[in-house]
């Protein structure tokens, strides 16, 4: 993999990622393109702000510069391919293989966090799915380097990457693109992980995440597929229509500290499981909306005070990173043939998921349709 | 208010609400249609089952027989309309003014919670910001009454009377209605409230809703109504584009709390709110999908052990019924015409809110328009 680093006209960074499509020839240098566009007024400004909600203890990001972001451009305007004779893109050079480059309208920026575009292939009317394993593997690569980059920066506490996927999910750009978050704070499921997994050590001496693979694999009803050193499966208590969580067999905090032979086996179990998601609901049905999101091991101090307001409990617990078991979350929203699962009063109000298909039933459908 | 209580040829209960509109002559008895559909085969029946997942100590329902539940019938097959002589609804009287039934595709029931409707009105083609001062009286009088029934279930540990409203929200029925969960575990908001409000009480000896309620009064830059008995306000760390949360001064635990002066107060005060959130994106506009729903202190022992799971250290918080204090919640996703909130992966993945309208640019909007 060869990193190339440039700037685009308004000073948001853009990195390229170029990789021998073989691995056997080394990538020839890159000379990045000159972004033609002039400087926008203040395009990458605006107000970013975050509030923490003493009832419940939750950081809440106000971001309103966003309210004007691109939404739904046709083809010919997308801002995610490469650019042409005729039109200036994002990404100003002909060709790309994996552009990561700066949101321009981030949710988080500046001294606090970091928000970032990654273009999975420079072509339109793919999908992650059928982007070939060797692709996926650079995609693999520049997550990788982006949870380096981004865990560097002083005011990062979580790397958070990910993907949305279909326009049900309120997806603004159809090419196969996904998002890298630097989180400023704590989000509140990691920090309810957190709690969950210091509680559990503190009380039993073991570690929870170990504890809850070893039981999905002694049970098997949930277990989707398995490699020797990955393992995907439906969680016990899943929230969603279909969900499945991937993870090394090995625990790791976060994907820098994946080994080699983890790395390379990943693409093709990922590619496995995408593909099922789309035939989960028979032929002729529209590609399979959903959100993909590596959770990692926070950043920052052990025991220090943290983001929890209220929960002052939280910092008389102490844990270390390396408690925390890395895991790819995927799950779509779609609960069958045209029909979605709405996060309504119960959900959003209450925080209260009902579901309509029992983790095991949705196991048994994923294990159908990743069977190679 | 007159209660008549009946069942439905399944077995469900079905109960009558009638006032007098002018609230000055008695009610007359109603005696009670019989419902004339056979009893249909096992409809009632359905497995019903809850989890903790114990990595975030969050319990999920599962109802899979609520897969086949009616899906946007035409307006002339609403179960939720009186019956006429052609064709038999839910209710099986010609007329109705509140009618309440237990749900035919329930979230839980039987031994373990309970799930309601509501029907705010017979009218098909009303919503409830039209409905009347005196109907939402009754309404509000409808919503006490089911959070004392529902509230003396064994297994009941809160009563959460909610409004959808708008195919946006997945509402599969569009004639005004709400429903009551009677839930028989604490949902994981009002978990997390709790422990906030116990902390802070060990912590400072001082109610945090409280607080929190006069801090916004004396910042006034969110408040956005306000009468003798009540107060709408949208809280400082809002999740939601518009959110209002409309509180009684004074602090108490749930519905059936409430003094007659305050009660009396609240429909005009709620129908203003509810009107001003159709104007919230100007003329023209399809109605504004909203969630509203009353937050109650939940039942069940002092510090007895609760639904944690892994959150040992809950037990240890021993908190009354009286440090809760009860509001109503109403909110949108809708973030500006034409165009929704999502909860995409920040939201659903990491628990992390990002909004694009700051509070007090909500509040001012709100203010507008819910000016008389």
């Amino acid at each position: 993999m060869r990193k190339t680093t440039t700037r685009l006209s308004d000073g948001r960074e853009l990195i390229y990622y170029d990789a021998d499509p073989a691995g056997a020839v080394p990538t020839p240098p890159r000379r990045p393109l000159p972004d033609p566009r002039p400087v926008p007024p203040a395009t990458r400004a605006g107000t970013s702000e975050r509030r923490v909600d003493r009832l419940t203890g939750e950081t809440v990001a106000y971001a309103a510069h966003r309210q004007d972001r691109t939404f739904l451009p046709p083809a010919d305007q997308c801002p995610l391919c490469p650019s042409t004779d005729e039109r200036a893109s994002e990404i100003p050079d002909r060709d790309y293989r994996v552009a990561v480059f700066e949101n321009r309208f981030p949710a988080f920026s500046g001294e606090a966090g970091r928000c970032e575009l990654v273009c999975f292939t420079p072509e339109h009317d793919r999908s992650f799915a059928d982007i070939g394993e060797a692709q996926a593997g650079l995609v693999l690569e520049v997550w990788t380097d982006r949870t380096a980059a981004l865990g560097a920066l002083p005011g990062v506490r979580q790397v958070y990457p990910f993907e949305n996927r279909g326009a049900e999910i309120g997806v603004t750009l159809s090419h196969p693109h996904g998002q890298v978050y630097g989180y400023p704070y704590l989000p509140p499921r990691t920090g309810r992980e957190l709690r969950a997994l210091a509680g559990h050590r503190s009380r039993t001496g073991g570690n929870l995440a170990d504890e809850l693979l070893a039981d999905e694999l002694a049970d098997g009803r949930r277990v989707v597929a398995e490699s020797t050193h990955w393992v995907a499966y439906v969680p016990h208590a899943a929230r969603w229509p279909y969900e499945v969580h991937l993870r090394p067999h090995r625990r790791v905090p976060d994907l820098t500290a994946l080994h080699a032979a983890e790395r390379a086996e990943f693409p093709r179990l990922y590619l496995r499981l995408l593909r099922g998601f789309d035939l989960l609901f028979g032929p002729g049905q529209p590609p399979t909306p959903y959100i993909a999101a590596w959770q990692q091991a926070p950043l920052g101090g052990r025991g220090e005070r943290g983001e929890f307001g209220e929960f002052g409990e939280f910092n008389e617990l102490t844990i270390g990173r390396e408690e925390f078991a890395l895991r790819l979350e995927l799950f779509t929203i779609r609960r069958g043939p045209g029909k979605l699962k709405y996060l309504a009063g119960s959900e959003s109000g209450a925080g209260a998921f009902v579901s309509d298909v029992l983790p095991e039933t949705a196991a048994a459908r994923l294990r159908e349709v990743t069977a190679q």
